[in-house]
């Protein structure tokens, strides 16, 4: 090599423009320090993993249908049925995790001057697709008959934690319906419950308009195996089966088999309500030290499920990020709220934080030193 | 649900009037079918797979990083300075699949408008990808400033079998140097090789201009574990980490362990070296049956290394397509050739017929059924 090659913008596609640095991955990156408390991930807890040491049938190491294996497909028809959602095997569409059906849907609908009406924060990685494909956005509840896709994590939101109401999950329907907007629910805490709350999916609930409802085992098995699913309405079905098949052919195998092979254990449901039973207990413990640290200086809603405990600074004229970055000093990192609202939204008085991965111990330590980084920083006055 | 929901193409982003059912998910549905002889898939043969029994240790199980893991990386990087490519483990990025590493690079590089200069066929799953985001074709040899990607399979094509000389490889590169065209080199079937041929990545010869090299794991270990690999230029990579970060996250840890543990047997050489000999041994028996059963009918040239003998036949006037519905209904499925051309492209007298996958008994019995039908719509005067 010569000399080092350099590709400059007008080599790629217009696209790319839109491609930002990803503020998820340079976090992650930050918490695999040594001894760093991370509040910051969504990351499961590794002791919910369940133990992987079958033998792998060798049929399962050949190529496979882009749908998935149909065996796993029926599971996850006969799981939608439990919540609700009826969609037989044959709309079922096994992803490579649920990144990837985000991915899958903004091929199929977004373009440049594509509208996505979604909540005001939303999940990152979403919108980080969304904008490769050139999305504007409005507000949830204004969508209307030129939106291009409505986009929703009704039950436990990333990052906000918030559970729809049953009115609110019909007002979302009707308006879809009303307006013929395509609505993507994205679902992928369902199963990390604590109360007993309204979780019926918003695509159930729908009379006439087109639906993508999406899921995810990377919360309740574990995420190392990247699958989640698709169910859709039928006339959505065949694209998005052509979409994940340009995209990688199929989802791995393996992991299609030990997902079935956990989903077939007699002590399915057993092992879900302890997880559920780590994770609540994980929850009020989290709860009960922010109040206990920071009822001054921050205010937040606990969440009746999910991951995330979403706080706001009392103290507006903090800067969140440049919170985290002393933050991140001290060995305590969590995730920026500004990152959640839509590409021009400055709103830099958020902080979510994930209760689900550290310890006792580290909950403790970490958010006693960030309620004292506020503290000092709010004490110095110190101005955006 | 009151109504079925039926979309209209004018809600779909503009890219998918693209979006074409593709003949590979059609005939692997045909192949399917109990008692169907194939040389129409791409697949290997699960005599060539390996046991995997191995337990999993549980840090697998969590998320992981976009790259992949930093050891399968380095161990990738020393597999390319082995076959002349220097790229550091730091350039490596690992793939769900190489079909990945496809849709990576055409978000990265195509949008309407772009041109790409590919060979003529080229693998129909890449032109699958390259129309949905909107490209137009050159032949490979007619690459000039304009063009946005080089995209080439210079070692065992599929679907041709054709393996470049050095200087074949050195003159694309040269091509490639002078007019500042991005290389995209596609090399899944490298370690399928038969004979001594010249193997060298055209990407290795570049003096100045950016570079993407892709390999798999599919044809040498095996398919379900979807996994490939990217190497690239420094200005490339930061791009396509992003984009691989955005479409699925990262790449299933499981598979990473496992082929890294795979990598790392002792028996790891003689594996490839016995995977080659039971691959010679199919293509020469294949060789050799259609040399009795069909050098009257098409001329083919043996193929040194990949999967694929690629057949013309000598009546122009035969249609591989009616060819391929009429094999299908006795039992026979190959991939009819025009598949592989760039859109438009009328050319309906090749076939591509898999060796890697049918016994000795069946790849005589299926060839037998193929001579006699074509012999059959050549006897009849059949016009296109």
């Amino acid at each position: 090599m010569s000399t080092a090659p350099a590709v400059t913008q007008s080599h790629f596609a217009q696209r790319i423009s839109g491609l930002k640095p990803s503020p998820i991955r340079d976090i992650l990156k930050v918490i695999d320090q040594p001894g760093m408390v991370s509040f910051a991930g969504g990351l499961p807890n590794p002791d919910s993993f369940p133990v992987l040491s079958s033998e792998i049938p060798s049929r399962y190491l050949q190529y496979g249908p882009s749908e998935g294996e149909f065996e796993l497909r029926e599971r996850v028809s006969e799981l939608l049925a439990k919540r609700g959602l009826n969609c037989p095997a044959e709309r079922v569409l096994i992803l490579s995790g649920s990144q990837q059906g985000i991915d899958l849907v903004a091929k199929l609908f977004i373009e440049e001057g594509s509208t996505i009406a979604l909540e005001y924060p939303s999940y990152l990685a979403a919108l980080q697709v969304f904008d490769l494909f050139g999305a504007a956005y409005v507000p949830l509840d204004e969508l209307n008959a030129t939106t291009s896709l409505a986009y929703a994590i009704p039950t436990f939101q990333n990052p906000t934690g918030y559970c729809y109401t049953l009115e609110q999950r019909q007002q979302l329907a009707k308006q879809c319906d009303a307006t013929s907007t395509v609505l993507f629910e994205d679902d992928p805490y369902t199963d990390l419950f604590y109360e007993d709350v309204c979780q019926t999916p918003v695509c159930s609930l729908l009379q006439n308009t087109s639906w993508i409802y999406q899921g995810s085992f990377s919360k309740t098995f574990c995420p190392g195996l990247r699958l989640g699913y698709i169910a859709c309405s039928e006339d959505i079905y065949p694209y998005l089966v052509q979409l994940k098949q340009a995209s990688d052919l199929h989802s791995n195998r393996i992991s299609q088999y030990l997902i079935m092979e956990l989903l077939n254990r007699a002590d399915y449901a057993e092992r879900s309500a302890e997880i559920r039973a780590l994770y609540r207990a994980k929850r009020d413990y989290f709860d009960k030290t922010l109040g206990n640290l920071m009822a001054d200086q921050a205010t937040w809603e606990t969440p009746s499920g999910g991951l995330f405990f979403w706080l706001q600074l009392k103290d507006s004229k903090i800067s969140v990020n440049e919170l985290f970055q002393r933050c991140v000093e001290r060995g305590v990192a969590f995730m920026p709220g500004n990152h959640f609202f839509p590409q021009g939204d400055t709103n830099d008085s958020y902080l979510r934080l994930n209760f689900s991965h550290a310890s006792e111990l580290q909950t403790q330590s970490g958010l006693q030193i960030l309620a004292k980084t506020i503290a000092e920083i709010s004490g110095q006055g110190m101005k955006r």
